[in-house]
């Protein structure tokens, strides 16, 4: 098995580098110096597709997928990633809760042109509940099973909440949270250590999973057990605490030439989010950022594609690398395929906008050319240099279409209609 | 007629800064010193309602209505103000380009219980092109007019494009604007100058503006017609050269006792942002900054509610007091009465993520019920603490409920259940 880690760390440029410096015109060797040093990883997607997320790399956006233990559509989940890949998500994740998760999981990995993520222990706590009834007779073992039965499986990255221990449980007790834990996975960590009395094993025994993810050269991305659930919530003695174990971690994986990821919240107040970004990259040795939002307000359930797009583009103006999309289900409702287009696409808009804030090479290109078109209203190339084709068509189509030169909001009197032809025209011609 | 701007100069504090203190629960004398200073503006409407924008002040929404040249149905912008106002946004604007004009407006005012703005130059410009087929003949002594007819009329505010002069058209002419003007008034105006060859009537004349103003108490809303149309325009010479003579205009204003706002972009990247409300708050006299946006990509027609959300919440973080919302249609339609709906939720969102950056008093506790209730799913109060309670039922039912409890994304493996179960429940008795 080839680490990516491993090789960038000898100077060997590796052949998904160099796709990876063709596919965003970043150099190779700056590619392989910042995987070396780890504040690059690549994701290796069944020896087809390799994904890279870094400092030097587009912000790359992720689409959850999955089943919930109440609506099991597995045929509806694979509409939703051809959905989310038809409108360029750069990952997915299966957080599959419910019907057979092994197959639904190898169903996705299977059909996915892009890389594939899973949090495991959601699959080690549901058949420990299902087969002995409670969450207190997971066992360390099965869940290091389960993690490497997905990394067999073609999974590319897991989620895995390694900072999250006894103290935090006891932090968590006395805490004025308004929400507690919104972290699935680490609400089943906490429930569980509150049940047995043990150390979290993902920490305890971080070894163990250092050495599957050599094995496969499975990314770890590290989950934010403690994430803000509310604004109050945010940039807590809780969050932190998480984040200085998260570091120590980042730090030990960089040296065993292990890929790491650190997840970060949530939600936080659009003021802090610089503070946020800045905090975890610091303590974490630059190791990429993904972030869920974060959420600027908690009061918008059925719009938090866009609350959390305005946070997303900040943090990624300061520095955040990986962007989970949040549909306007969020909070309420596993997301029905319009919801997983909206995410996709709000996750995509706040990605560019960072990489605009953050000068990327090229990143400006899609909005001149697009700008060109509008100032001739030339409507076929607006369209082909839109977001979402489809999504321009039927917009621009909703109160019908009465002229071919100018759209019907300003009809005759277009600005950009007048100006280019007072600009194009002698004035004395007037 | 009693002018705020003087009466707060004299130290008398108005019933109607009684009324906007009692609502914002700021203290009257911070918004009559602020209102003294032209940094807040006092919106008067029909003697029922007053809305103050500035510095001391939860961040506004404006909502733009109007038919077109091509779509005229009075009826259906009536609706769009119902569910504007339904929604929340403070102001309208009545932008009317098609139909009798003065019906429509007077329509609107009637029945609109917030205050209504208007553009008078579209109604001038095109009566004359109507009666004498071209803007070459438009007059000042007919822009003047038509304002003031507006004033008499019932409109609280009005758009004036009055820092576009003879030297812009020449900087403009050779400018490498990608998009040129993209202000319907300011192609009017820069078209006038360039058939007639003479100033600017509004910066000429402005005078003429401020008798107006003081007549009926009239919040002159400075207009940008320079404002940038994509982010390769942002920040550049044009731009900031117009702001420079609205600073000087402003100024004048404000010794006149005459309310003055100043309009802004427009394009902007994120990361240009904080600049540009600071060097409009500084070069004129801090008086209050409205936003059209701003949106921080090009790229994504039929998404603009969402581009222009991000800009608008970094932008009022940044000092901007007042938005004005885009919708899903701009670049591309007249909106839909839903784009009119997504338009004023996005743009509140933004708002309000700009009130807790900026720590406006009980900004957050809106947030902070929602998240308690979000706790102990309860699901009703959620409900009513969302920002759409519409929008939140629909949602929350678009996949069935299955539970009063939890919701269907991750049912009986919700975290939040988990650790409210975890954190109730001594550990013994699990």
């Amino acid at each position: 098995m080839l680490l990516q880690k491993i090789e960038a760390k000898k100077g060997n440029i590796t052949e998904s580098v160099r796709k990876i410096s063709e596919k965003e015109n970043v150099p190779a060797e700056k590619i392989s110096e910042s995987v070396a040093k780890g504040r690059t990883v690549i994701l290796t997607h069944k020896n087809i597709c390799w994904t890279g997320i870094g400092d030097c790399l587009h912000i790359k956006v992720n689409a959850n997928l999955g089943t919930s233990p109440n609506v099991v559509d597995v045929d509806g989940e694979l509409s939703k990633l051809d959905k989310a890949c038809q409108l360029k998500t750069d990952t997915v994740m299966d957080l599959s809760t419910g019907g057979n998760l092994d197959i639904i999981r190898e169903k996705i990995v299977q059909a996915s042109p892009v890389p594939v993520g899973s949090v495991p222990i959601y699959q080690a706590d549901i058949e420990t509940v299902e087969e002995k009834g409670s969450f207190s007779h997971l066992t360390a073992e099965k869940i290091f099973r389960t993690i490497e039965k997905h990394a067999e499986s073609g999974i590319s990255f897991v989620t895995v909440h390694c900072g999250i221990t006894l103290e935090n449980l006891e932090m968590l007790k006395k805490s004025p949270r308004k929400t507690g834990v919104v972290s699935r996975g680490g609400s089943f960590i906490f429930s569980w250590m509150a049940l047995t009395g043990k150390e979290n094993p993902l920490y305890e025994n971080f070894d163990r999973l250092i050495e599957i993810a050599k094995k496969y050269d499975l990314v770890l991305s590290l989950g934010d057990g403690l994430r803000p659930g509310c604004i109050s919530d945010a940039t807590d003695n809780l969050q932190i605490s998480e984040v200085l174990k998260l570091g120590k971690l980042a730090g030990y994986a960089n040296e065993e030439g292990v890929q790491v990821i650190i997840e970060g919240p949530g939600h936080v107040p659009i003021n802090q989010i610089f503070t946020n970004v800045q905090i975890v990259k610091n303590i974490c040795a630059s190791a990429p950022l993904y972030l869920l939002g974060p959420l600027v307000t908690d009061i918008a359930p059925g719009y938090d594609h866009i609350t959390s797009a305005i946070g997303a583009a900040v943090a990624g103006w300061a520095g955040a690398d990986f962007i989970c999309y949040v549909t306007p289900g969020e909070h309420l409702t596993l997301p029905t395929i319009d919801d997983v287009a909206d995410g996709v696409v709000a996750a995509k808009i706040a990605a560019h906008a960072g990489d605009i804030a953050r000068d990327m090479p090229g990143a400006r290109k899609q909005d001149d050319l697009i700008s060109e078109a509008r100032f001739k209203r030339d409507w076929k190339q607006q369209e082909i240099f839109s977001i979402n084709p489809e999504k321009f068509k039927k917009v621009r189509e909703s109160q019908g279409i009465f002229s071919d030169d100018v759209c019907n909001m300003c009809g005759k009197y277009c600005a950009m209609k007048i100006i280019s032809d007072m600009l194009k025209t002698p004035v004395t011609h007037f």
